[in-house]
């Protein structure tokens, strides 16, 4: 090899690094300590274990929210440099005693159908709600029947659509049903409403999920409840049999105004560029229906674990590594605005939010809000994972507690999970610990703990203050 | 644009094609209809429900697997244009009534734990057999022993490697030891061999499994079984405590010779090409102690589906597609060696042979056993696959039913499923219905039938006769 061929070739490399810094052998070797430590020494799981098992569903503004708050707070006092908790308010709702319902024939025979309440519904009358029902398949179908739908429960019953690869695309195409239905039904004259549960599967578990009435007055406010897919099905059939079939509904819920809860917040200052934030974050609230462990129990403690793998390998980051916990992603979203108008109001610079709240399931890459320069820069990272089997690299959403950063050229990120099972489990009872299986949380916080120390090592250049 | 450069342009195309076939647009919609017929109107699940839940375990000269060759053969017969059983001599053993045993101290007392006899191994002697333990790491630490060995109960105890990406890299690490195991400690004068469970998590469920004792006479013959995980963390404490800890176990299995099974095959005829094969398959034994739900229901029904999904989209291969469910994969292979054995007797072509034997979740891909030209040409499909998620092609292992077919150039495949949760069920109580997730196993279905799609049109020039 001649000397200037050497010449021109290092130059063309010190050209392309300048151009898109690409990762070097060291950062292979980095990964493998960090998928290592992941699988074979983690906390997550344990962490896991307390918030699903020693203090369970942890609604906004409830003990177990309180308590979750406490517990990770101190847990993170152990590894971080610094832990602080951010006061929020949240809203509070409660559900009550358990929600009874039946389709009612106009035989006088009844059936006993799986319902929960909507989180922020008002109660029925103590005696209940009974009414006739009126199925639609969504909300422009609704407004097409006009007055037909006044003194009615209305039945929102548009399911999830299968063909749909990942899942999150389905929910998206059906949530306006759960969310916005009881506002628009109520404009209509409505008395209720029922949802189908945003679920693919067939079982007998509701699912319930945060609804708004909007700019109603209070007056017009009307209850409504998720019913179970199974039970939808039911209710379609007997609908189809007689229009006249009617709908029983009793749920006490309650709105209690609001109350102080916190974001939790630590963090590994950096060594170089400390003013520099790299932000990882789930939400710490969930619903009360199950323990809340993949939505969001997951992302909280790979969150936390990003801080523990870094202690764990001595690895001193040259940037500040954050960890946010943030409160009442669920219904309000409190958290996350509040984190981000303390950002703007003490102009602190964000390069990368990560969040993970999409489940504790095999991770199979992230999806970014960035860039098309930015994407060339983590695109060509994506080698560096094929070992662990880390694929998708996308431009796509990031998730809703890190979303309010958006700007500045902060790079936005979710961790994307397999999401095939994820709404089988998604807001109701069945969202609790054993369906989280060890390894796959494990190997989602490696994959997150990669990506921000590829983050940390080379920067974003495009980031700026406010 | 001028003409000549059309003209390159063209000749460039035609000449890349007729080196490498491309894919087609069509094959995206061809591909798009596949997933969309396996999401919405697959049996597969339908199917595994019966296999599963009105048969059950189907070991090998059991009832239940000829209920199991009888149902498929039916159902089969529905779709193909002609199914037939091929008989296979398997071998008959039987669990018998549950295994009983315990970790006894020095000091008296004693504590039950999980056992289950490992498939092929002889009974204990009827009031069970006591033995002091000697824990190994493996078989060569197992022979460093020596004569230390001598009267003692062994206990193998070298867990699966949690570091491993790829599940099944973990269980080749260890699966020696509970094959090869009774018989290596057998030479060295041991009385019986306790393996500790092929199970990356732990929990109290024994992993049973296929064992052999090879050449030795019948009359060094010792009992094997597996114990839990968690178990065997107490076997070694214990151990750790007092090395004269004693075993005992008490189980009753039988060898019962040989007995007359079937392969159940069903094809459709090529309309084209007919005699050109595609296969297409699982294995119809499972073990006893769960029902088979991913070891293998999974893969004979997703084989099933393939044939249906042609149906459903009157899609008229050109090519003989082929559905072989083997039986006897689990402890004996003698399905798949007789269906070889007959491939090459009947000098019949096979082009491509797939195997589903790594359960029933989220594919991710295939790994192939072929020669270079034949991955250039199957890694120029990867992109159709990108909308599914389907990003997995790599050479390495296919499976071991279609092994035998290896040779004159046919190209064998596995299905690679996430593989993070399989050993958790493996050969285990809970390999059942409900740890199969619906929409997973029609996406496994829909990407099998996809890659058989495509060899279906473009074929596979290297594939010779014998």
């Amino acid at each position: 090899m001649n000397k200037l061929f050497v010449v021109v070739m290092l130059f063309g490399f010190a050209f392309a690094k300048a151009q898109l810094q690409q990762p070097s052998p060291s950062d292979s070797l980095m990964l493998r300590s960090i998928y290592d430590q992941n699988l074979t020494k983690s906390k997550s799981y344990e962490w896991l274990d307390h918030l699903s098992n020693q203090i369970g569903g942890r609604l906004s503004g409830s003990p177990q929210a309180q308590l979750a708050v406490e517990y990770t707070y101190k847990e993170l006092l152990k590894i971080a440099d610094t832990a602080w908790l951010q006061p929020v308010q949240v809203p509070k709702w409660t559900r009550g005693t358990p929600e009874i319902a039946y389709i009612e024939s106009t035989d006088g025979s009844r059936l006993k159908v799986n319902v929960c309440a909507l989180g922020g519904s008002i109660a029925t009358p103590e005696l209940g709600l009974r009414a006739p029902v009126i199925e639609v398949q969504g909300i422009d179908d609704l407004k097409s029947l006009g007055s037909q739908v006044k003194g009615k429960i209305v039945f929102y019953n548009r399911p999830m659509e299968p063909t749909k690869i990942q899942t999150f695309e389905a929910y998206g195409g059906c949530v306006d049903q759960r969310y916005s239905g009881a506002m628009e039904a109520s404009k209509l004259g409505a008395v209720g409403v029922i949802v189908r549960s945003m679920n693919l599967r067939m079982d007998d578990l509701p699912h319930t999920g945060s609804m708004s009435y909007g700019n109603l007055p209070l007056e017009q406010y009307i209850p409504a409840a998720a019913i179970s897919t199974n039970d939808a099905q039911k209710l379609h059939l007997e609908l189809q049999k007689n229009k006249n079939t009617e709908f029983y509904l009793q749920q006490n819920c309650q709105n209690l105004g609001e109350t102080t809860s916190y974001n939790v917040i630590a963090q590994i200052n950096g060594s170089k560029f400390s003013d520099e934030i790299i932000l990882v974050g789930g939400h710490l609230d969930s619903w009360d229906l199950g323990d809340g462990s993949h939505d969001d129990g997951a992302g909280v403690v790979q969150s936390m674990q990003v801080l523990q793998t870094m202690r764990n390998l001595n690895y001193q980051p040259q940037r500040t590594i954050r960890v946010v916990l943030f409160m009442n992603e669920e219904n309000g979203l409190r958290g996350a605005r509040a984190y981000a108008s303390q950002v703007k109001e003490l102009n602190q610079r964000h390069i990368f939010a990560l969040e993970s709240d999409a489940g504790g399931f095999t991770p199979r890459g992230f999806s970014f809000d960035a860039s098309k320069s930015q994407m060339r820069q983590v695109v060509s990272w994506r080698p560096l994972f094929k070992p662990y089997l880390i694929h998708y690299f996308e431009l796509g959403g990031s998730g809703a507690d890190v979303g309010p950063l958006k700007g500045n050229g902060t790079i936005l990120a979710g961790l994307r999970p397999d999401s095939q099972r994820y709404f089988d489990h998604h807001h109701a009872a069945n969202d609790t610990f054993d369906a989280v299986n060890k390894r796959e949380l494990e190997l989602g916080a490696a994959s997150m703990t990669s990506l921000i120390y590829l983050f940390d090592k080379y920067g974003n250049p495009e980031a700026k203050l406010d």
